[in-house]
């Protein structure tokens, strides 16, 4: 195996990577036996001729061994116990998405543990991490030690990914960025989904925006990338799930990191808020913890639909 | 103007680059102002996308600009008479392919000047360049101006490129060759003919080969590469015309770099030798030299057709 086939293998399109290759790959990448200007020419290349199901989610699991995945058993959180669920919920992102921060608590008081890595900034938009950090003196970056530790402890917990976890997706992002190559289903869906399985949820939700308040233009790449995301999730051990999102105005009232904080903490204190907002959180905390007996026992003593 | 930008422009491929932009480009990756992970990922694009030919013209003109151009004027050689004529022929190459051994002192011989830049080993047949220096002694490497002042006083000169000429192609076939970028047909037009452009000669016939014995099996492709070509030579001041050469065996009795050199020297002293080699030199020439007066003049000397 040399570089120069690899990247010939893909443009041509004569026939996919095997295993073996995108490990190899992967790891003399992470290994910095690979030049950037090799995986920039790839990049394109697979931008130009994609990558199928099984390509994409062997990518993403190669991305996830070259660094650590989450253990917790070594918590002593059982994840055998469905008292004990381990979920997480990805965006796609949009203006105004602030679910994140209302759906981890939620799921943390229906009985689910959420180890949540969340990221920065996406184009115009902040992301979890930059609205969190809108909050004086709270930290994000934790080491894996004391991430696992708030989980167990207070049930989730949102931080920045860590130096650890994936740091093939850290120096491919970086690189995606100045080379025009950030949009392409195979490459989102490995970024995203390699940060995901690293933490080692049981259970994934997927929240795939289109419209023009989001990322995504077309319903089609919506559903593309929803599909293509579930696919390598499954392919990987983690029980993923996807809703499509259409949004063409910002969700809920507020825009703007410390706004939204707001937003939420007076949404989780009053149960008040905008109906898209609360409806979002709901629907999808509910497709989390719904193999979690304490959510049905929770929605059997409300005795009413929240939604 | 920024690198992404550029490269975003060539992926989306919703509008040909402009003539300043490609001359930005060049520029500022001939000055090492762009990293090659963003020039890989832009070959990549234009492997996937192409270049029309305005844009390969002025492509091929940047990567001429990005050095000298030959001043033929400055050594007292007129480019206005028409028995001062400077003439150039390009092969892409194949098994056994030495007609520039015997067209270049042939031309020279029929009054014609001869400035070749030829390259090295073109994977697995020798390049002129490799052949003329199986001969002990032989010196491929000369300055600009040595290479002028044996133009104008021996006819012809085969040299290999100078550090001078074209620096940009330099850096790009380089790059191409480690990001498996070489096939493309602009870039293959650009890399050749900003070479042939810098030796600024009045006319040039590219010899353009397809078939089991080049590097070109379809003639479809040699035929498009034939013409983006002439488009950028006659784009860029060169008189430009092209054979298109089907060779499915190697041209001449001889495959090796000295017994090459050996077949020609004995064509050149005998007039005999392999009736496919000798018509292909003849005819090349013929095409080369058809507006000199002194071919006119051996023609008619000689009282018959060589071929």
């Amino acid at each position: 195996m040399d570089p120069v086939t690899m990247i010939q293998i893909k443009r041509c399109h004569d026939r996919p990577h095997t295993d073996k290759e995108l490990e190899w790959w992967i790891q003399q990448y992470t290994a910095g036996s690979i030049p950037e200007y090799q995986m920039s020419a790839w990049l394109m290349a697979v931008c130009w001729r994609g990558l199928n199901d099984r390509e994409t989610a062997t990518l993403t699991r190669a991305m996830v061994e070259s660094g650590e995945r989450v253990d917790w058993n070594s918590t002593g959180t059982c994840t055998n116990d469905s008292l004990m669920l381990l979920v997480d919920k990805h965006s796609t992102g949009g203006v105004g998405d602030k679910i994140s921060l209302v759906l981890a608590p939620l799921a943390a008081c229906l009985g689910a543990h959420v180890p949540m890595m969340a990221g920065r900034g996406l184009g115009h938009t902040g992301g979890t991490i930059d609205k969190l950090e809108s909050i004086p003196g709270y930290q994000t970056c934790l080491s894996v030690e004391a991430f696992q530790s708030q989980v167990k402890n207070v049930g989730c917990s949102i931080v920045s990914p860590n130096e650890t976890l994936c740091p093939a997706d850290r120096k491919l992002y970086a690189l995606r960025d100045v080379t025009a190559t950030v949009s392409s289903i195979p490459l989102q869906t490995a970024s995203i989904m390699s940060k995901k399985i690293a933490e080692n949820p049981n259970m994934l939700v997927l929240d795939v925006k289109y419209g023009a308040a989001s990322f995504q233009s077309s319903s089609a790449d919506a559903e593309l990338l929803a599909h293509s995301m579930i696919a390598t999730g499954q392919a990987n051990g983690v029980q993923t799930s996807a809703f499509m999102t259409h949004m063409d105005h910002p969700i809920g009232y507020a825009v703007g990191n410390w706004l939204e904080v707001y937003e939420c903490i007076q949404l989780m204190k009053t149960g008040k808020g905008s109906k898209d907002l609360i409806t979002l959180v709901v629907v999808q905390t509910a497709q989390l913890v719904k193999y979690s007996t304490s959510f049905v026992k929770w929605y059997t003593r409300k005795e009413e639909t929240p939604w």
